[in-house]
């Protein structure tokens, strides 16, 4: 008994205890057998960093969104691919405006979510492993701060490329970051540090997710500053075209095919 | 990088965080450096197992509380001992009704947040070390699932004798645990028979905390039914007088000297 979780589909299972708890639809999550748990997201660092949060918000509805998921879908144009589109918050909303959207997740429990809710078009896998099927988006989102998944220096250039290969003429990436750096926390500055002694982004985080007896592999997920991003897009197919950064220090990046 | 926790006072941060967001005394844990973060508890099981839950119900007053709260503060008589008295909710409730309370708690950071909100008469040790202070009580409260300190059949009887050698004629402890055994989940059902196998209680957990880069060592906690805490208690220097299970599967367990 070592306390190590079992590798599996953790964001899936959270997604789906989430969805039964504010729908009561499915077998909920018990306290003493009795009581309703809430279902909190568990992210482990790999300095032993732990934080837990609510993870009800992954099925918030427009009205309980912050104001830059507002303006990044004010920003779509023609069909869009939802990179990470978990429980579909945005995707439905997008449905909803009439404008065509496709659901990407390498969850197989929070397209389940997705698909109850109402998504209509939803695929199974990676953003790399999307470019054989053929299809081709005019908008890709990465929103709930899923800039994180450019990774680091290693992985960007390979996912800026299999954007492109998935891009229509004149396509465009909206992506949510967090520049992490205006924190003093220690905890926080005292790893930023760390990384960069090991050759990493002060950012790049190496994490992994649990959920009951499951947990995820370790992970890298980038948070970076506007000037770091803008580095990783430099000689890519992509050009940094435009930052929003009104919610400070959470900003939208915007790429457009160069 | 093992993203192992570095070992201290677990409870006492989370505590002091969880103040700082209620009070806005100190400062709160941020996310992205600015939002306020809801404070978690996290616990994980020697079984991979891992949840989290929302730490404020520590500072509660008692108009949040669950009856056998009330209830048990209602049975107290004497002079009483708040076993692992926390941030203080119990003891600052008896303190306002006049009742003398002394608070014993491991965690330094949490006594330091009980002072803080007013309770006057605190000390720093496990019940064992306790007893060489030469101080005796009438009752021994073991509030918030604090029955889980009796741990299982190898800790039970000398914890039931530190309280009796702390306790005055005709003292009484008041105990508040969970049946486990209602549960038809087989994450929990799993577990119970593997501690079975293993010879130990069905419910004897085997824990530790864990808050931002701190963890507890592993340490054992236990639910059990009344039955096995019956069981436990037969043959100390105590007798099982009142079992008040209203809330099932939560109950009250009184003992008084024998």
């Amino acid at each position: 008994m070592t306390g190590e979780p079992t590798i599996g589909d953790v964001f899936g299972e959270m997604i789906r205890d989430a969805y039964a708890v504010t729908t009561g639809i499915g077998p909920r999550p018990l306290v003493g057998g009795r009581l309703p748990r809430p279902v909190i997201e568990i992210i482990e660092r790999d300095d032993g960093l732990v934080n837990g949060a609510p993870a009800e918000h992954y099925l918030d509805p427009p009205q309980r969104w912050q104001p830059y998921d507002h303006r990044a879908v004010d920003r779509v144009r023609g069909q869009v691919l939802d990179i990470g589109v978990g429980a579909g918050r945005i995707a439905l909303d997008l449905q909803d405006r009439g404008v065509p959207v496709t659901g990407l997740d390498t969850s197989v429990g929070a397209l389940r979510v997705s698909r109850h809710r109402g998504v209509r078009d939803l695929v199974l896998g990676t953003v790399d492993e999307h470019v054989a099927d053929g299809r081709r988006y005019d908008t890709f989102l990465l929103l709930g701060n899923n800039l994180g998944l450019f990774e680091g220096r290693e992985r960007a250039p390979a996912l800026l490329a299999a954007l492109a290969a998935l891009a229509r003429p004149g396509a465009q990436v909206i992506a949510h970051g967090t520049d992490p750096y205006g924190t003093t926390d220690p905890v926080h500055t005292g790893y930023h540090e760390l990384n960069r002694r090991r050759g990493r982004l002060g950012g790049q985080l190496r994490l992994r997710l649990r959920y009951r007896l499951l947990g995820t592999e370790w992970f890298d997920y980038l948070v970076c500053s506007v000037e770091e991003f803008a580095e990783l897009v430099h000689g890519s197919p992509w050009r940094l075209v435009d930052v929003d950064d009104q919610d400070h220090p959470y900003y939208l990046a915007t790429l457009r095919l160069a």
